[in-house]
C-alpha cells in the first residue's frame, strides 16, 4: 500500500521579498512563490504579507498541508513562536509571528531562525545528511552561522548562539553594525565586501571588473568578481583569496572552541566558488591547532537559494 | 544512620609539580601532598612519579578511596584514559595515564583535561554550582578554558573543545605557540604577558614596579603588577586594563556563537582582582550583540589553587 505523499509550506522572510515554497516530506518543492516584504510598513503589515503568500501556494495547488515553517532573521524563541529585533525588519521589538499564522490556517507552525533554517535545510536535504555535527555558514548580506551537534541545532542558553558573523578577527578593526569591531562580517558581508570594491573601483584598481559591470556600480555582484576572476583579472583574484582567508581565520577560532571541523558554507558569495573555498580551507588549515588541522572539511552547501524554504518545511516533519 | 564519608584522590598534573590531594566527597581537602613532575625524562617516569604520589597519600592516610581522577594538560579522551601532545610535556605523543594507574591500585581512574577539571571543581564546589552553562577561563601560564552546558563539560567532537585561549583577536597579530596567529593567550597568557612587561621595564616604563621586584626580573609576577597598581602605578594600571579589554574581546566573540553568557575566571593573572574583572566586563558588555549585553556575569573562581584537585577529585563522585 503506497503512503500519501505529506507536504508543508515553508517561508523565508527576508528583508525585501518573502519567499514560499509548497514541499514534499522528501523535499521536493511542488510549487514556488514570493510575495514583497513591505518591511518599512512594520510588522503587521509583514504578517499580513506572509498571510496573503500562503493563502496563495495553497489555493493554487489545493493540496492538504500538515504545517507551516518560517525562517526569519533575528533571535527567534522557536517554543514561544516569537522573533526579537531582526535586524532587516525595523521597528520590529518582540513580535509573535507564530501565533498570527497558526491562528490563521489553524495549523502547527514552527518559528525559526533564518540562519538556523538554512542548517536544517542541509541537514535533512542537503550535504549535511551524512555529519552528525556540522557548522552552516551563510555568506550573504551578512554572515549568518547555524551550529548542528548531534543532529540537533544548537541553541545556547537564550536561544542567541550561533552569530558565527560577530566572531571578531580584529578587535581594533572596522565598526560592525552590531556594535563591536572587526566582525568577520564588517570585511566579508555582500554589503560591506561590495563598497569596498565599489571603493577600490573609483580608484581604478580593476578596469577589466568595471567594464564587465559596465561601468554601473549597481549591477556590482559577487559573480561579477569571480567572472573577473576567471577571467585572470588579479584584483578580483586576490579579493576572493582575502575573502577565503578572513573567513578562515575566523573559523579557527570557532573550531578551537567547538571542536566541529566540518563547515557546509552557502549564500551569495559563496559563488566565488572554488578559489574561495581553497583559501578558506588554506587560512583554517594553517590557523586552527593541530589535532584539528587533518579533520578540517569546508564543503559547498547544496541548496542554494532554496536552503530556507527546504530548512523551514523540515521543520514541520523533523520538529526542531 | 550516619553514612560512611567517602574519599576519592585527586590528582593536578602539572608542567612543573603534580599537586595531589585526598578529598571528601563533599569537597574537603583532608590532605594535601607535591611531587615533582620530572617532564624531561619522559611519560614513564612522570607516570611512576603519579604513582609514588599516590602512595604516600595513600599510606599517609590511611582511607579507603572510591576512586582516582586526574587533570592533565593536552586532548584527553577521558573513555579511553588517554593524554594526547599534553603542551608542556614534551615528547608525550599519545599516553594512557588511566590504565597505567588504574591496573596500579586497581581503582576506578578518571582522566580529564586539566581546564576541564577546573571547571568541574567550580561546577561541583565553587562558583559555579548556581548555573546550569557557564565558561570557566583559567589565565596561567596559557589560557585553558572549560565549557560547561547544561551540568556538564561540553568535549566536541574529538574531545578537543574549549580552547578558549585559542580565539584570535587579531588575525595579523603576534605568533602563538599554537602556531595561529593573534591568539588571546598570546597576549595575555602569563608567559607572553610577563615577557612584555620586562621589555617595558628594561625601557623604564615603570621604575615604580622595577623597585617592587628589587631590580630582579625573575620576582616578576601578576601579583607584584597588582602591588604597583594598587599603590597608583600608571603603567600598571594599563597593564592590567589592557588584560582585560583584551580578554572581553575575545569572550565577546564566544558569547556571539555559544549563547553562554557566564564567566568564572581565575588562575594566576586573575589576583590582578577586581580592576581587571570590571576591565573585562566593560569590554565583553561594549562588544556583545545586544540581547546578551544585560545578561553577562563575570565572576571569580572560588576554589583558587585547588580548583584542580577537587574537580579532579569530583570526577569520582560525579563521573563526567
Amino acid at each position: 500500500m503506497k503512503t500519501k505523499t505529506k507536504y508543508a509550506v515553508g517561508v523565508d522572510l527576508g528583508g525585501t521579498n518573502i519567499k514560499l515554497g509548497l514541499v514534499s516530506e522528501n523535499g521536493k518543492i511542488i510549487r514556488k512563490h514570493s510575495v514583497a516584504t513591505d518591511a518599512s510598513k512594520g510588522p503587521q503589515k509583514v504578517i499580513e504579507n506572509i498571510k496573503k503568500g500562503i493563502h496563495d501556494i495553497l489555493l493554487a495547488s489545493g493540496v492538504e498541508i500538515e504545517g507551516i515553517g518560517i525562517g526569519c532573521p533575528g533571535t527567534v524563541n522557536p517554543l514561544k513562536g516569537t522573533v526579537e529585533n531582526p535586524p532587516n525588519l525595523p521597528g520590529w521589538g518582540k513580535v509573535n509571528i507564530g501565533r498570527a499564522v497558526s491562528v490563521e490556517f489553524e495549523k502547527v507552525v514552527y518559528i525559526e531562525n533564518d540562519a538556523n533554517a538554512a542548517a536544517i535545510g542541509e541537514l535533512i536535504f542537503g550535504n549535511g545528511v551524512r555529519y552528525d555535527s556540522f557548522i552552516m555558514i551563510t555568506l550573504g548580506t551578512g554572515v549568518g552561522g547555524g551550529i548542528v551537534m548531534n543532529k540537533r541545532i544548537y541553541r545556547g542558553e537564550f536561544s542567541a548562539a550561533g552569530e558565527v558573523g560577530h566572531i571578531s578577527i580584529n578587535y581594533k578593526g572596522p565598526k560592525c553594525n552590531c556594535g563591536s569591531y572587526g566582525c568577520i562580517e564588517a570585511y566579508i558581508g555582500n554589503k560591506y565586501l561590495t563598497e569596498r570594491v565599489k571603493k577600490d573601483l573609483r580608484n581604478k584598481k580593476s578596469p577589466l571588473l568595471f567594464k564587465l559591470i559596465n561601468n554601473n556600480y549597481n549591477l556590482l555582484t559577487p559573480r561579477k568578481i569571480k567572472e573577473a576572476a576567471d577571467k585572470g583579472d588579479e584584483y578580483s583574484i586576490q579579493v576572493i583569496k582575502d575573502t577565503g582567508l578572513k573567513l578562515g581565520a575566523a573559523l579557527a577560532s570557532l573550531t578551537n572552541v567547538l571542536d566541529i571541523p566540518t563547515y557546509i558554507i552557502g549564500g551569495g558569495v559563496s559563488g566565488f566558488g572554488k578559489p574561495l573555498f581553497d583559501s578558506i580551507k588554506e587560512s583554517l588549515k594553517e590557523r586552527v591547532m593541530k589535532p584539528n588541522k587533518s579533520r578540517i572539511k569546508v564543503i559547498p552547501a547544496k541548496l542554494k537559494n532554496e536552503a530556507g524554504i527546504k530548512g523551514a518545511s523540515a521543520l514541520v516533519f523533523h520538529g526542531f
